[in-house]
């Protein structure tokens, strides 16, 4: 009998499929592979390709020249601009304004071919420093409301660069799916005074039949009404609604556990392609009880990923039980 | 510079990448093709490869033999199933119930290679008087709370069989798209004492840059927030929440409408995938002063369609008032 579940945040029924579970051997195998070299704009050497870094982590070199180890940049073909004003109109019944804003690139690594399953521990664990440090500076810009990180791996994910990097985009108003996360988070604490998330790690340590992996900082887990099979949820044990307020050791523990994280994936569905976002409270807000960043990663293993487009509800042929087995099978 | 729109239902806020607009041209052409004949369980004389039906129109023969020409069965791979109890259940702080439900194909044509742009008139009416006779028959149950009818034309769209056909899902829950929705347009009415629907056709039909089609029946338009580059919304002029009570003149001129339409969009962008959606009221609900049924059509063109997944916002690369202009060109 197929199942319907209820996400405890967003309220959305996802329907599982449970009769005929799909392993990590049914779906369309396209592993990922880095791609050609030759005309990477992110290899050392290519600096000029790029728009002036805006940050750069680096043992030797001058700005823009090789010697880095992590590099942000501007997107070269941004989908925001910082310069102008807002301008908000009315347009008739509609409203619009200018899309002021900001969209960089933090590239990972100076290696073409490392991916999160591959890179250093401490490498990775700069990438998050990158990232905090370009909210921290953006966050002074107070047109900017929301930012917004994420890592799109494999062309099947709309990553059109094969050189391992994240983008980040600040946005001037809370996205749709945000707002709708942050309601959710409102409404549960309204009703039960506790963070859903501090919740949701609580009861997944106890059940234990969707968790797959847990630190002293962090849980692993499959969620109980994932859009998507594998989809896979990084929660931080203790609570915080801002990523960019983690302290040190919770940075360094967030490295290993993706780390080992993305090895499972790697080896459980073959290197596939993915989506990967950092979820965290908006940026112009003091911290929040109800609110609790986390990273949501998304596995692209059906060759059509657009159904909820047309319908409007998910349909996932994988209950989370059986991916969270999977992925704990995957010897590290 | 970069637009940031707002559509007035939802408050989804897209980002309209008007600097270098994309044309028809500079999309991805994949046009659809209907594929082999030989084994489709769709087409006339295959009637055993299909659950039996629960509806058909013919000229002539005995139920499940040929002589039909629309035809409705049980999808054989349903995701939701009419037996059983709901049997709604907590598990922890989560909520779940059974999938209980129905899904249904709507088979639209004996003939395997018909598109809705070369299908007569009048075989479209019938399709669509098929979809009014099975969510009639269906809102019986009272279990069912919101019917979703869709079209998903060629396989990047996620249709796997190339027979013309669309398919119905009955749900127990109304889901999150459609919630809010509806909680949108009542927001609206509850501010205005105005369908929201009712104030676009107005505003539309007065500014004419993204109109595409106006009878004395409906409106076409590009709209103002679209999501995807050629989105395009078929609205009925006259206020109805529900499209099972259009009445024959309406579902007449549905027909000549759509046609028209896709004629336009297959001419203009080299007959591509696309999803179309019956956006109606649930239909256990009365009539609704606020909600107002309409069709949402939505291209497939751009070889990623997952970009929303991995950020929380849509950016669109082609304002609708250009591919409003490219397909009011497209003469019929």
């Amino acid at each position: 009998m197929p199942e319907l579940r209820k996400d405890p945040i967003t309220g959305r029924w996802v329907i599982i499929a449970g009769d005929r579970p799909k392993h990590p051997a049914d779906f369309l195998r396209s592993p990922v592979s880095a791609g050609p070299l030759r005309v990477c704009p992110f290899c050392p050497g290519q600096e000029e390709k790029t728009p002036p870094e805006v940050l750069a982590f680096r043992q030797s070199g001058e700005p823009n020249q090789p010697g880095w180890s992590v590099r942000v940049v501007p997107n070269k073909f941004p989908v925001l601009q910082v310069e102008g004003d807002l301008d908000r109109q009315g347009d008739g019944m509609f409203d619009r304004m200018n899309g002021i804003g900001a969209h960089e690139v933090i590239v990972e690594s100076p290696d073409h071919k490392l991916t999160w399953a591959d890179m250093p521990e401490r490498q990775l664990e700069d990438v998050f420093w990158a990232y905090r440090a370009r909210i921290l500076d953006l966050r002074k810009d107070f047109r900017l409301r929301y930012i917004t990180v994420f890592r799109n791996y494999g062309e099947a994910a709309g990553s059109l660069i094969g050189h391992p990097h994240s983008e980040l985009v600040a946005l001037p108003v809370i996205p749709k799916r945000a707002l709708e996360e942050l309601e959710g988070c409102r409404a549960y604490h309204a009703f039960k005074e506790r963070c859903v998330y501090c919740d949701i790690v609580q009861q997944e340590v106890r059940a234990g039949v969707r968790l797959v992996t847990e630190t002293d900082r962090f849980v692993v887990i499959q969620p109980y009404a994932p859009r998507f099979p594998f989809e896979t949820w990084v929660i931080p044990q203790r609570h915080n609604s801002h990523f960019e307020n983690a302290d040190p050791p919770t940075m360094q523990n967030l490295a290993w556990v993706l780390r080992v994280t993305l090895r499972q994936i790697e080896k459980t569905l073959e290197n596939p392609a993915y989506n990967l976002v950092l979820h965290s409270a908006p940026v112009q807000e003091a911290p929040m009880a109800h609110d609790h960043w986390h990273i949501e990663l998304m596995p692209k293993l059906t060759r059509v990923a657009g159904f909820e487009w047309g319908t409007g509800f998910y349909i996932n042929p994988t209950p989370p039980e059986e991916s969270a087995r999977f992925l704990k099978q995957a010897a590290i």
